[in-house]
């Protein structure tokens, strides 16, 4: 998996910041979750090929968060683009973007699927056979959900040395890789799992912006590797988070903590702090392994 | 009158060029023309301060001249605007807005009147007793306007010496500056004209894209100091100003000629060309004086 932050910084676009959207790159698919104003801007920047988008996840009916969809929706028209756009958002984005589409007489010559979102509890996007997406319903003031993408787990790999090993005759090896036990020349049932290499680990991430402290999303990223959680606040201005129904750093840290997050990236910076560098400081005095989000910035995991 | 380009490319924003936005400074006010997504960051690139916007005239609903509006409006009320702000556009761009805010739960507190465009002759949209605003009936894909900005005629202003000369009492001046005549003292009538200065020309602006040739909009720019018209194309692509109905560079000089405007400037650039310097060798031989847009220029007028 790779992620490329497009921007993470709330509320307005400003000349050195953007508004949230990032890309995962996982198992060949390029998803794009949350799509503020300037996003194919960034994309350019980023070097990321349009036509590799094929589905967006958008998160609440913010600005913040899909102001730059209805352009981009646009841009992959002017290209030619002929390939299915799937668009995963909160019901009432089909109509916003059909309204905007119709006024400019400007449908789209591609099919542009909504999958219209209202469910409170935890729902399946996307599933193939290598990667499954689920919502994870968030606390904001209006309804909006994260998103958590995990790899399936790749079937066992042919451990050729052990089959010699244990005598086992290269006819039983589509069997074997299938799953099941070999038989070795003497007439001995030989466990699969001698015969095979485990799988590497499947990798799993969660996004979770906007939202307030909410512990009932913990058993949804339960060890997720990476966690994206919003960090809009310091506990200085913890006041502000009933209000606005943000978190403050020291409570992503508190989330990712409680979950057994491999890792925790920070983003949704308010932009009245001098560094974020502080948004770090804070979360970690809860969990460890914390790193910041920034514009442009890639994360292997 | 100063106008700013914050963007002057067709279609999709790019790296480094941006849809069509302008500022127009005229007697106090500044009137944004267009608003193509990216437009609040150009502002900023360009120091124009937000709140000195009062007024927003959109000439159409295609994206690339309308998609950053709704992230205006929200960033506006994001820095706590109280004052009125007018929306000039085509019918169905309030019911486009509305729906962006009610999904967001986004309304603004600050006034937002809109004031929606069907007519297909020109209206008058603006007027104070400086400035004076019409719109310029365009044809395009879709229903579209361009504006006409005109400094009112300012009054004359009284000639001290004139006065001396004919030897005009004090106690006459104020009912000479307002425009009647004087007496000399020995009771002959001396005209206004020879006690008091011309004032200084009124200036105007005219804005005219997206259009195909035109020439019925001649009429309503005839004379205009500057006039910004759309060349999307040169006339190596005239063939596709039929369908797209975009014009090509000669086009606009022609329209710059026959309207026997001051100076003509040129934009909305297809980005196929290598150099726009292309778009004013060929509008040229036309009309002389051309000058090419480019994002974040200032012209003086």
């Amino acid at each position: 998996m790779r992620l490329t932050i497009l921007g993470c910084y709330s509320a307005t676009p400003r000349t050195f910041t953007n508004p949230t959207s990032q890309v995962l790159e996982v198992k060949n698919h390029l998803f794009l979750i949350d799509c503020g104003e300037g996003t194919q801007v960034q994309l350019r920047k980023c070097k990321i090929r349009f036509s590799r988008i094929k589905h967006i996840f958008i998160s609440h009916l913010h600005g913040d968060h899909f102001f730059g969809l209805p352009g981009l929706i646009s841009t992959f028209r002017l290209l030619g683009r002929e390939t299915e756009l799937h668009i995963y958002g909160p019901k009432g984005i089909k109509e916003a973007i059909t309204i905007l589409l119709k006024l400019g007489d400007s449908w789209t010559n591609y099919p542009l699927v909504f999958h219209e979102l209202s469910s409170q509890s935890s729902e399946l996007l996307f599933e193939d056979d290598k990667v499954i997406v689920h919502t994870i319903p968030l606390d904001h003031r209006v309804y909006t959900n994260g998103f958590v993408f995990k790899e399936k787990p790749l079937p066992r790999t042919l451990n050729v040395e052990a089959t010699r090993k244990y005598g086992i005759d290269k006819s039983q090896f589509i069997k074997i890789k299938s799953g099941k036990d070999g038989m070795s020349k003497d007439g001995n049932v030989i466990a699969n799992q001698k015969l095979t290499f485990d799988p590497p680990k499947p990798k799993s991430y969660a996004f979770c912006s906007d939202t307030a402290y909410n512990e009932s999303i913990v058993p949804l990223i339960k060890n997720v590797d990476v966690l994206y959680h919003e960090s809009t606040f310091l506990e200085t201005e913890a006041r502000l988070c009933a209000k606005t129904k943000h978190s403050t750093s020291k409570q992503a840290g508190t989330i990712a903590k409680l979950a057994g997050a491999g890792q925790l990236i920070l983003g949704h910076y308010s932009t009245r702090y001098k560094s974020i560098e502080l948004f770090k400081e804070e979360a970690q005095k809860e969990f460890p392994k914390v790193v910041l989000a920034e514009d442009g910035k890639t994360f292997e995991i």
